[in-house]
């Protein structure tokens, strides 16, 4: 097991360990939406984001419990997305994680609500004192989630993403669309650190840079995964996008060149944690990650 | 026209403006989502709740441009909520306030993301610094509407809708439906202004008593409207409830009994008003209004 992989597993089981707690079943005779938000969030995925906010966090010295709160808005706000995303109305898939999804193991109607209380959670996360201290703390987080989540981000991203369906999109396009869709969100969980740690503008925008910069390359190589890569092992449904007809970079740019421009994504990612020095070591090895990854 | 009606239609219009410039349309090429957040939110629906948190405001003289943001906050969670109530998996409505619902007028993935993109805003308002000089204040709106919100509140509420209509639940069932799926949003519209104000514990719980009593008799008129009323003048299609087989206030209580349960509610809703004095007329106006509607 790499060094990177052993610092995923261990971010990922203190990561599971807070979204069991914030996801309770409470002690009512009606839980369906608690399991179903619990069947959504708990037990499988990568929690890369969340793993960008403690390594973000690591940075600038801030508590653990802290990071990991917002560590699981985070994988909350992510996890609402693919539930939704999931749906017969949108992308309409049976498949997720290897296992069926939400509204397959329960039902549509269950599955929006769940979406809905685990978007609506992430917020009551990030509003309560347990998060930081410091109020002013919590509400740059909120607005920040706010942004980066909402219709001029991550929904906003998905709203493009339909639209993509029916026409042909050009790279600059394509670009704007996985920016907004998966780009807003990582760049939130990587600078959150920044804003728990109240550290200066630069620390930010070096995190954002790199945030931007790895998200793209993350897109490209979902793209190049899609193409290359096999169901079993990446666990939803691939050759999707082809029979879509929907434009990708992979279908602008060749096989070839999408590679090489991930590559070069990740290197300019890499380049923009200069300033930290070793502690970067793991957001460094993420970048090379979401390139070498076979899911 | 009553003073209450005249309050409301000045809220009303306050609130509008408010909201058109929340929901500015983006100056990019593609602007539907924006265009159904509008769509879902401008233009119609009583804004009870943005009155109740301006009314609640004005208990504490809070400025009138910090009350109007959390009141369209308020009224984007509202919206929101219908929009998905509407969509085919749940009540499958294709009316709503006399106009098409979101769903049909654009197509149930855009109506599911603009669902997903204003309750995003909601939070995004609150955490702005212009809700509140105050981060702790603002903080303090984010917890709450979060709890009120989410799936220990209004998602929990539509939650037990739907297992409603495959169970026969009694009153204590449906008084809890009731409470969490509605009653919850109106506590924090009527609580608002305690936490923009700064208010102590006393007045907080004075509005948030007023507010459940309120809320609960605004169901059972609710309930009464569906068996009694006419669709052109309630303006979404009525008979509903029956034909699901679903328990109500009415089908448990009985016409006669639901009248009286309400004006009872509204009653102890008044009493709680008692220590604000004057200036909680019109919240006493408008505890009669929900009982007196005829939509």
């Amino acid at each position: 097991m790499s060094a990177l992989e052993a610092a995923l597993a261990e971010a990922a089981g203190e990561v599971e360990r807070t979204l069991d707690r914030l996801l309770r079943l409470p002690s009512e005779p009606h839980t369906r939406l608690f399991e179903a938000m619990r069947y959504a969030t708990l037990g499988g995925g990568k929690r890369l984001r969340p793993f960008l906010v403690l390594e973000s966090s690591g940075l600038f010295a801030v508590a653990t419990s802290c990071a990991l709160r917002v560590a699981a808005a985070v994988e909350c706000v992510h996890c609402y997305s693919l539930v939704h995303d999931d749906l017969p109305a949108m992308d309409d898939d049976d498949l997720r994680r290897g296992q069926p999804t939400t509204h397959r193991a329960f039902d549509d109607a269950t599955a929006i609500l769940a979406g809905d209380g685990l978007l609506t959670l992430a917020f009551e996360i990030l509003g309560d004192v347990e998060t930081h201290a410091d109020p002013a703390v919590r509400c740059g987080l909120v607005r920040a989630l706010g942004r980066a989540a909402g219709a001029h981000g991550m929904v906003g991203g998905q709203m493009l993403d339909i639209i993509a369906e029916g026409q042909t999109f050009d790279i600059g396009e394509i670009t704007r669309l996985q920016r907004l869709k998966t780009g807003e969100l990582f760049a939130f969980s990587c600078i959150a650190g920044a804003i728990l740690g109240k550290a200066d503008d630069h620390s930010r925008h070096a995190l954002q840079a790199y945030a931007h910069d790895m998200g793209l390359a993350f897109q490209i190589a979902d793209d190049l995964l899609d193409v290359e890569g096999h169901e079993a092992e990446v666990g939803k449904s691939v050759r999707k996008d082809g029979t879509a007809g929907k434009a990708t970079f992979v279908s602008i740019l060749g096989v070839e060149r999408a590679h090489a421009q991930a590559r070069i994504l990740v290197d300019q990612a890499i380049a923009h944690l200069d300033s930290f020095g070793a502690r970067a070591e793991n957001l460094r090895r993420v970048a090379r990650f979401v390139v070498d990854r076979r899911a």
